[in-house]
C-alpha cells in the first residue's frame, strides 16, 4: 500500500509480475484493521448496570464491583490480542511476497482473532455462575486454535518459495520457530488445568500472557 | 496515501493535475477499513447465551451447541468477506488513476460488503426455524448482488482512459473477466438450489466459496 | 504515515520543523478509519426481527418488507457518507502541512460524520410512525451541520499559512468553493421541505445525494 | 508500514535488524485503527427512544431531549479522544525505533483509550440519577489513567537507546514534558472537585478538554 511498487525486492518486473507477486502491504493493513476493531469491539461486552441499580449509589458500587470479570476479560483480552498484533507484526515484516497459502493462513489466524469477543463475553458471563469452568475452558480452546494459526502462518511463510525475505538469518527463523511451538502446548496446559479447577486455568492462562509480555517471546 | 505523489505513473503534473488525478492508495485504505470492520462485526450477532443458560453446565453445553447456525454464519461470511478482499486487493492493484465511474462502483461494492452482516444474522435466526429458506434466499441474494457489484468495478477499471495500468497483460485481463462472470451465475445457481431445498442451497454456498479459496480464482 | 519525511515540500527542516510541521498522512488514516466505521455501523441498526416473526414464511416476509425504511437509511447514508468521504479524500490530496485549526476543523467534521449513525437509526425508527417528521428533520439538520463542517475545513486549508499546496490553481479553488456553498442551503431547503411535508424533504435529500454523486460536484 | 525499509535512520542493515530494528509505522497504523473504532463506537451509546415515546411527536421530542446525557457524553469523550489522537500522532512522530517497553506502553495507552466508550455510557446513564457523581468520578478516573499512560509513553521515549528520533531537540522535549506532567493533576483536581460536586466536576473536565484544544498544548 505504500511501499514504492518499484522496490526490486518487492515487486519485480518479469511477465505478469503485475497479478503474480505482491508486497505483504495491504496484507498488513487488513490485519491490522481486523485486530484492531477485535480489540475494540470488546469494551462492547462491558455493559452499564440497568436502570434499578442507578438508584442509590451503594447500588451502583456493588452492581459495578459485580461487573470484575468482564473487566477482567477485557484487560486480559485487549492485552492478549494486543500481544498477537505485535507478534503478527514481527511475522509479517519478514515477508516479501504474499503466497496463497500465506493469504488462507493469514486468514484463519483473523477468524480466530476476529472470534476473541465472544469466548470473551462468555466468560465474563458465565465466571460468576456454576458454569464458569465451560466458560474458562472455551477461553482457552480459543486461545490454542490462535496459537496453531500463527504456527501455520509462519509455516506458510517459511515454506513458500521467495516469501520470506532473504536476508532473515536461520538464528532469527529458529528462534521464531521455538517460540511459536511454546504456545499450542502452553494453552493446552491452560486447558487442562481448567478441567482441574477454573481458577487454576485462568491462572495459567494470566501467566502465559504475562510471559508473551517479555521481549524475548516476541521475537523482537 | 502513501506512494510519492510525484510518481509520474501516478499524478503527472499537467495542469489541475493535483485535482484531476489520483492513485487509488486511499481508496484501498478506505476499502481495507470497510472490509476489516464488516468482518468483524459478524462476530457480534453470536450472542451469550441468556442467564438461565448459565444455571447448569448441561444447560449451557445445550445452549451453545443451540448456536451453530451462528457459528456456520460467522466462518462463511468471514471466509467469504476475506476472499473478496482478496479479490479486491487483487483488481486494485491493477489501478494507475482512480475515475469516478471507479469510485462510484467501488461504492456500491462496499454498500453490498458491508450489508453482509445483516443476511448473516438473519440466516442464523431463520436456519433453525420455519423460515430457514428464506434465510438462505437472502443470504444468496446478497452474494449475487457482490458479485454483480465485483464485475461492475472490473469493467469501470476497463473501461476508463488511463484506469487501468498499462503494464497488465491482455492475458491477465481475460482471465480476470473470465473468473469474475462466473460469479453471479454461480450464486444464482445457489438461490435457485436454494428455492429446492434450503440445505442444498447452503451446500452450494459453501462449494463455492470453497473454489474462489482456490488459488486459480483470486486472479493470483 | 507513508510519505518520506524528508519530502522537501511536506518537512522542512527548519529548527523544531520535527514537531511544528507534519503532513496530512496521519490525518488522512484516522479520518478514513473514523470513516469507515460510521459507514460500516450502519449495518447494525438493521434489527433481525424478533422470533415471534420466525415462525411462518409469511410472518418474515412481511416483517422483512416492514423494515424498509432501515434499507432505506442504510443505503441512504450509506452513499451520502460515502460521498463525503470522496469529497474529504479530494480536500485532503490539496494540503501540504495541517495546521492547528485544519486540525480541529477536521475533529468537528469527524464529530457530525461519526454520529450519522444515530439520526438514520431515528429516520428508520420514526418513518412509519405520527413522529417521522421528527425523523426527516433531524436527518435533514445533521446534514446541514456537515455540510457546515466542510465548510469550515475548506476554510482553514485556504486561509493557514503553508497549509493548501502551492501548485493548486486558483480555478481549482474556486471551483471547490463554489461546489462547498451549495451543500449548506441545499440541506437547509430538505430541511425546510420536512417542515411543509416529512415526504417531500426525503426526496429533496435523495435528489441532493444523488447531484453529489454526479462527477463535477466531488472536485474531481 | 509505509517507509522505504532502507531509510537509513530507521531500519539500520546490521546483523538481526530485520527482526530486532523497527520503524513506527505500524504502531501508528493499529493506534489510528483503535483510537478511530473508540472515537466512533461512541454513537451506539446514544440509543434511540423506545417504541412508545414514536406515538406523538411532543413524546419523542421530550425523549430526545432527555438524551442530553448521551449527547453530552458523545461530544465530550469525541473531542477528548481525537485531542489524545493527535498527541499521540505528534508524541510517535518524534520516534526512529520502536522498543519493547514502548510497544508496552502503548498497548497501556490503547487499552485506556478503548475503555472510554464505558465510562462515557455509564456516565450519560447517571447524568440525571443519584447517582450522578459515581458517573463522574469513574469519568474522571479514566481520564487520569490515559494521561498516566501518555507519560509511561513519553517516558518509554525518551529513556529507550535510539527510541527518539535524534533531530529532537532539548527544547521541543523539555516543553512536551511540561505539558504531559500537568495532565494527571488536572484530571485529578476534577476527581476532587466531583467529590465535592459533580457538576463542578464535569465543568473542570470540560475546561481541561478546552485547554488541551489549544494549540500550544498538543506540542504543536
Amino acid at each position: 500500500m505504500s511501499e514504492p511498487r518499484t522496490a526490486p525486492d518487492r515487486e519485480p518486473d518479469g511477465p505478469f509480475a503485475e497479478v503474480g507477486q505482491r508486497g505483504p502491504e495491504r496484507l498488513e493493513a487488513f490485519s491490522d484493521g481486523v485486530f484492531a476493531i477485535a480489540i475494540t469491539l470488546l469494551v462492547l461486552e462491558i455493559r452499564v448496570p440497568p436502570a434499578q441499580d442507578l438508584a442509590t449509589p451503594g447500588a451502583l458500587v456493588a452492581a459495578l464491583g459485580g461487573l470484575w470479570p468482564s473487566y477482567l476479560g477485557y484487560v486480559l483480552s485487549f492485552v492478549t490480542v494486543g500481544v498477537m498484533w505485535a507478534n503478527h507484526h514481527n511475522l509479517i515484516r519478514l515477508v516479501a511476497t504474499v503466497s496463497h497459502g500465506l493469504m488462507l493462513a493469514n486468514l484463519a489466524l483473523l477468524l480466530a482473532v476476529g472470534f476473541v469477543p465472544f469466548p470473551t463475553a462468555l466468560l465474563a458471563a458465565t465466571l460468576q455462575t456454576p458454569t464458569g469452568q465451560i466458560g474458562v475452558l472455551i477461553y482457552a480452546a480459543t486461545f490454542i486454535g490462535i496459537a496453531l494459526a500463527f504456527n501455520l502462518l509462519w509455516y506458510e511463510i517459511r515454506r513458500g518459495r521467495g516469501v520470506l525475505r532473504a536476508n532473515v538469518s536461520r538464528r532469527s527463523i529458529d528462534s521464531i520457530t521455538r517460540s511459536y511451538r511454546l504456545g499450542p502446548p502452553g494453552f493446552a496446559i491452560a486447558f487442562l488445568a481448567a478441567l482441574i479447577n477454573p481458577a487454576l486455568g485462568m491462572l495459567v492462562i494470566v501467566a502465559l500472557v504475562a510471559v508473551y509480555l517479555l521481549p524475548s517471546s516476541s521475537g523482537a
